[in-house]
């Protein structure tokens, strides 16, 4: 029991919050390393069986695991679940148990409800990795983020990083404030008072759109609007005027800054349709970055 | 044709109700050999490509199959269809002999409407397994139960067993009493009138809650009070207090008895919280044993 | 990005339109190929990643893309988006940008917005094969209907093709045209006015279904008649009894004429029951021979 409370702690991710600034480069090392390397697919994890389990919808985040699992060539099993389908949070658990129970070597999961995936990795003994949970964190993308950066300036130590958007939903905000400020980034954010986090008050200075974007990094998040409908911007061209990249707010930027979205994004809301794929953006590389940072994650999980 | 058709009588599971004792037991030597030499990845059915039909939802079993067939190495397909778009019985047949046209080895289907799988495994070439129809049977969750009551008391002879709950809607309860009475264990129900079996009258006795939980397995159905509203008992409370494993009545069970329950559970009503993990529980073992049972079935169907 | 261009255009499959009669034939002799050595499992495609994109709901299709894909030896990626989650074009670009971003080898599509696939195939660099876009294309239906058509005459030169149904919202109607015309068949349409398509006119003579079912081969669509409520004719038997292929009419069609249908089917709408499977159907081997066509397609796209 203890041994199995230690392997998975050792094994699983849950947060970059408890991770330390060693652990974060370690993988991002790694990453790199698989990223030089490119396999079609390697006998790594052969045997392996990993399960994929998704309580809340994604696309992009499920096919990039599934796509770094089996280049190290381990089996994948897709689990999803209607959110109304497992509505209660004895449910998740008790689907996470059982598919732990068929064999499975290690999981992936998201979810929605606040806390449940703490409650649930002390229960189980497989190796876990958060692919997002509630608002909390989703540790892979803010590694994918740093790799990118890193990838791009040398190093993380030094940037200045503006995130832009729904910081009080916002697990991909969260992630990269504990990351980057590890790394010795220094984070700021930018977002209407509606969208403010109380729980991160005190952690990163909120600065105004105009100072925002002439940071080395500025960060767009995914402005999703009905979850704002009773705020005091109810209207995507309000949000776009306010709070969004626009072109004319792109040539305000650094010559050597870089635009940086987690997607699925709002074109013409909170980025500009024509800036997704401009020069200094570095959306569809963060999609590609993911990939060697998942390998190197799901490798570590397993080792 | 002829040949086509001893073919698939001879590998089709459609039930354990035509199924031989010898049958049974060589099922469950052949799982025990599988869950002795648990392997990662054998080459048993490389090449061979069997296709998951669930036209019923379902997470477990397709879960559950698709770990015993990629432990074989075969290649699995799945297929699943929202009961809204494939309706009629013709639609199911057509779906499965399409899928079956592909050149796909074998078929596991669950379905929902009675009578229909009997019908489609008479044109059918290839193999089939049935993961549940209709109220029918489960015969892998049956054999499950069995591997694992086997494997908890040495012998299956002997045994009482007390299936407990909506026997009337229950695909678990019937393929349970054909195997386990084949085998020379006594099935007793336990169940409120309005959730009684007419077509299994006089094949067991209903017995009170009191004397059920004496058996040696006291095995829990779920409940799904949804379809019982116009019934006697409509809240979980009640049907909790009348027929609920709950923690006073497992004090009152045999020492060396075991609670199985085929899940998903309703926890604290068919079951309490508490005892879901009880010492005496061997519910996510059962998940477990469905491994090298689904093993053992899979194989013989390509056999 | 010229190489790139050159790339897609050489190895993508949008279209029989744009194919010469060589390629379609010597699509069609590799598929041959394929059928005679069927394999069990090839390394042809070993550490491909391939990605079955469908912004529309298939099974059958996805399914024989599938089959074909594990057969090479490739690795398969599924990728399905309900209608609702993706609307907008520019959300299906960014999807499939993104999957492409991961690494993935090739991509089959299959979309509703007309016109949308050849807007993206402009913008994406891996090869692209149509698995259905609007009602414009649907190129592998229509080379297994050649191929069906060649293996069971022979030859297609000479052929006369009776195209039956909602020839309107056809992309089967509309690939078959383009392939069957090339290849030297007489092409012939029958449709009530309401589903006869106006950007074919003057392409295919529209005859009578006394003149349709005289033909050496009867093409039977799938008709969706809650598409044509406020047509002319709203109901099945009104339906089955001007356009079906009918008992009474089949007896009418010549000795060595066969009928195909692209399915899915209504059985007694647009077919009789008792036609589906009748010797002069080619119904189920279409689909056989969909594996096939789709390994010489899906190889091309990689080679």
């Amino acid at each position: 029991m203890a041994d199995t409370a230690t392997k998975t702690k050792e094994n699983s991710l849950l947060g970059l919050k408890e991770l330390s600034a060693g652990d974060i480069v370690s993988i991002l090392d790694r990453a790199a390393y698989w990223e030089a390397s490119f396999p079609k697919q390697t006998d790594t994890l052969h045997g392996k069986f990993i399960a994929n389990m998704f309580f809340e919808n994604s696309t992009r985040t499920r096919f990039s695991f599934e796509m770094a699992q089996k280049r190290l060539g381990a089996q994948v099993m897709n689990f999803a679940a209607a959110a109304s389908s497992v509505q209660k949070g004895e449910s998740v658990y008790d689907t996470v148990r059982t598919l732990e129970s068929t064999g499975v070597d290690a999981g992936v999961i998201r979810l929605k409800p606040i806390g449940l995936l703490a409650e649930i990795a002390q229960k189980i003994k497989m190796p876990l990795i958060n692919a997002g949970d509630g608002n909390n964190e989703h540790p892979t993308q803010a590694l994918l983020d740093l790799y990118t950066m890193r990838k791009h300036f040398g190093e993380i130590r030094g940037l200045t990083v503006s995130i832009i958007g729904d910081i009080n939903h916002s697990r991909v905000a969260r992630s990269n404030l504990w990351a980057l400020t590890k790394l010795g980034a220094k984070v700021q954010f930018c977002a209407p008072e509606t969208m403010k986090a109380p729980d991160l008050a005190g952690l990163a200075p909120y600065v105004s759109i105009d100072e925002a974007i002439r940071a080395d990094v500025v960060m767009m998040l995914r402005v999703q609007l009905e979850r704002h409908e009773q705020g005091l911007m109810t209207t995507a061209e309000e949000y776009r005027a306010n709070y969004g990249l626009t072109v004319e707010r792109m040539h305000a930027m650094a010559k050597h800054a870089i635009i940086m979205h987690p997607a699925p994004i709002n074109r013409d809301v909170e980025i500009d349709d024509e800036l997704v794929e401009h020069e200094k953006s570095k959306i569809f590389e963060q999609m590609s970055n993911g990939v060697p940072i998942r390998m190197a994650v799901v490798e570590r999980a397993l080792s």
